[in-house]
């Protein structure tokens, strides 16, 4: 099942895939040279809108969960795509230690850790999952929404290593394991914690990929330059594949400090996009996007389509705004144009999410949401969607079908996602303390 | 479907495969540090034979045709597969000319060749097929056994570099092609064709991986050293994973010069077979194939169970061992340890072919053979068979499964093939040439 653009604006998308799927062999070979210079993260997954008249990624995830949202038939792609990452990475590695989120009440993502697990091990690692949560203090036997196992092991620090012990646990000897690289699935929302500080250890992806320090403000200016290269070699408006942002600092939404500040700047990304949807005959009504600049999980995020929405917060969207995962408090944000989702299935909006492990896209799925209007965030808390995995992989585009045919969408998800990618791996570059 | 192992016998091998399971990681590990050191063929096939107590393989192509008979579900394995390879040996490669066999009447093997370049395509090549056939004088339009078309174009040499001139066919402009890299799919059993010599662009695989050079017991012989620091790292008897073989030269089939010694050496090959099978308490009876050291096709092959056999050939056999594909004559010959076949399925035999590219294993399949001997060679000239391709990949082992279930058997098909690709590329790398 594949979700319906229901659109009649899709006149310059169509447009635009048509343009992708005649650039194909020039968009890989692009592809191949900036992969030279720049460094793919091990994995990523974008959340992507499609407005039909637009295709634009919204969020690049260094810490992707939802691995057991993707289609099993073709989990061999994300092994094959792991066994070149932990070549390039460090080929000399064994054994992987798995550092995931604290959330272990979350069944679904307890089986996203699991399924890494798994694609890790077919990769041929030994993987053992470590926990940094202070209520892991033994080894630990969890289960997943679907009743499967997964062992969780309190992490030891031993010097400037990250070990676990040796220890019996239902009948099975674990032996001590102590790893050459560490796999972090946990985004560091509420600091880099200090079990993690000055590590001799690989550390996949590195500490400042974490939101810690990660700004998707810096992401996207990166995306800027990844897309203005793109555009030229494919001869297309830029914006097609772009949303337009602009940040704000100092905001304090309880002291209501920046309320004028963060409307200029509404105005300003709605006033431009206006011009655009004018110029492209688009007759929605433009909105923008305002959410913290710092890793979020839905929260501290709201969809405005005036300035003045910003100016007469009530109480409880203050609060709303003012904290993210964590407890951490919100002073910077990002305002971004707002893309609408045109995508449906039965009348639900679908929005895509496509995975990558190094630089290959390995597959993805829809966020399927009955009840949610077509101009509001996906990826709120507490929020539930339905996971439709891709029924094909993205690598396999129709170039005798029509540009907007399955193979041919799946194909424009993962050429716009890789540049998602590109942008990630330029911002980590860019942003290494040791480039500093 | 997958062929059942008729065989009491099959104690051993499911210790053997049990084996492989169990050392999965450190098998992983030991292949990630062996291609650090050895560069992978780009892509090869190698056909295994399942004697239930003895898995081997046969026979390593190092120009596969038969991309037509892999599951099509799986084809992206290959492209992602196809798009490391191409980064590795020219990142910059834009076009790949392919240049195929010349028997352009066999509508199967044309099917290979559109596979082959569907394949190239979908990792982002521009890909057209120059023919060294004398009878492509113009640009032609084939047709394969279902129908589709392929286009095969003159080859134009131009000092250093082969080309394709720029012509209007069909109503569709092409332009003239000039690539960084040509893509051999033509095992020159013929001989090097003056085209082919002292071209300035990157020829894969190299010329010196063609059947006017490499010889069966080069191969046999690099995995003879490939086997025994595998056998070593499993702690298990390398003759399980491995067929005894020697090598005769200055046969004359035809002047019947040679014969003795060629019955010496099945004699010993079949004494040394004996002997396993005593050891392991195998009732069947040993047999030797004896073959061409140059590449075959089925040609110039024949399998023995005593050494008078050889020495009592008739005028038909003497005329059949002596000319193998192209013409060529026979004058070296390996005698090899017969492998059993013990896999059926409705009670024909059932041979696997795994297929990889670059170092990774991207799927394969069953000739399946009615009406044929467990001990015959199954890919003799004008020889019917049916695909059966394989219906999961070889990469993802159920290490709680048996070890004989089906995704065990094809990650242990998957690891014993890549002995054979690891054989193969320390084989290239010693009769490279510029190594001389």
């Amino acid at each position: 099942m594949v979700p319906h653009l229901t659109t009649a604006l899709s006149g310059p998308l169509v447009l635009l895939e048509k343009r992708i799927l005649q650039a194909m062999p020039d968009i890989e070979h692009w592809f191949r040279t900036q992969w030279q210079e720049v460094s793919a993260p091990f994995y990523a997954s974008v959340d992507l809108r499609n407005a039909g008249f637009k295709l634009a990624p919204v969020d690049t995830n260094l810490f992707p969960g939802g691995f057991n949202n993707l289609n099993p038939e073709f989990i061999s792609l994300a092994v094959q795509a792991a066994q070149v990452a932990v070549e390039k990475i460090c080929p000399e590695a064994r054994r992987l230690l798995l550092i995931p989120e604290n959330h272990t009440r979350n069944t679904y993502y307890l089986r996203n850790v699991l399924e890494l697990c798994n694609i890790l091990k077919a990769a041929g690692m030994e993987v053992r999952v470590g926990s940094l949560s202070p209520e892991v203090t033994e080894i630990t036997r969890l289960e997943t929404h679907d009743g499967l196992p997964l062992i969780l092991e309190p992490l030891v620090r031993e010097k400037n290593r990250l070990k676990l012990n040796a220890v019996s646990f239902e009948g099975i000897d674990y032996a001590a394991f102590d790893s050459c690289a560490i796999l972090l699935n946990n985004d560091l929302s509420g600091g880099i914690p200090d079990t993690l500080q000055g590590l001799e250890q690989y550390l996949i992806p590195p500490l400042h990929a974490g939101w810690a320090t990660r700004r998707k403000s810096q992401h996207f200016s990166a995306y800027n330059t990844v897309v203005d290269r793109f555009s030229t070699l494919l001869d297309i408006d830029p914006w097609l594949l772009n949303p337009y942002f602009e940040t704000a600092s100092g905001i304090d939404f309880h002291a209501r400090v920046g309320e004028d500040l963060l409307a200029e700047k509404v105005e300003s990304i709605l006033k431009k996009t206006q011009a655009k949807y004018d110029e492209y005959g688009i007759t929605q009504q433009p909105f923008a996007i305002v959410k913290a600049d710092a890793g979020t999980y839905g929260m501290g995020i709201m969809s405005v389509k005036s300035a003045d929405e910003v100016r007469d917060l009530n109480r409880k969207a203050r609060n709303k705004m003012s904290v993210i995962k964590e407890g951490m408090a919100v002073s910077e944000v990002i305002i971004q144009e707002g893309v609408y989702t045109f995508e449906t299935i039965n009348e639900a909006v679908a929005e895509p999410v496509v995975y990558m492990m190094d630089h290959f896209v390995i597959g993805g799925f829809y966020r399927v949401h009955t009840g949610r209007g077509i101009d509001e965030n996906l990826n709120a808390p507490g929020m539930h969607f339905e996971p439709l995995a891709f029924e094909k992989p993205c690598t396999l585009p129709d170039c005798a079908g029509a540009p907007d045919a399955p193979p041919n969408r799946f194909y424009a998800y993962g050429v716009v996602a890789r540049l998602a990618l590109l942008a990630a791996g330029l911002e980590l570059q860019e942003n290494d303390p040791l480039n500093a």
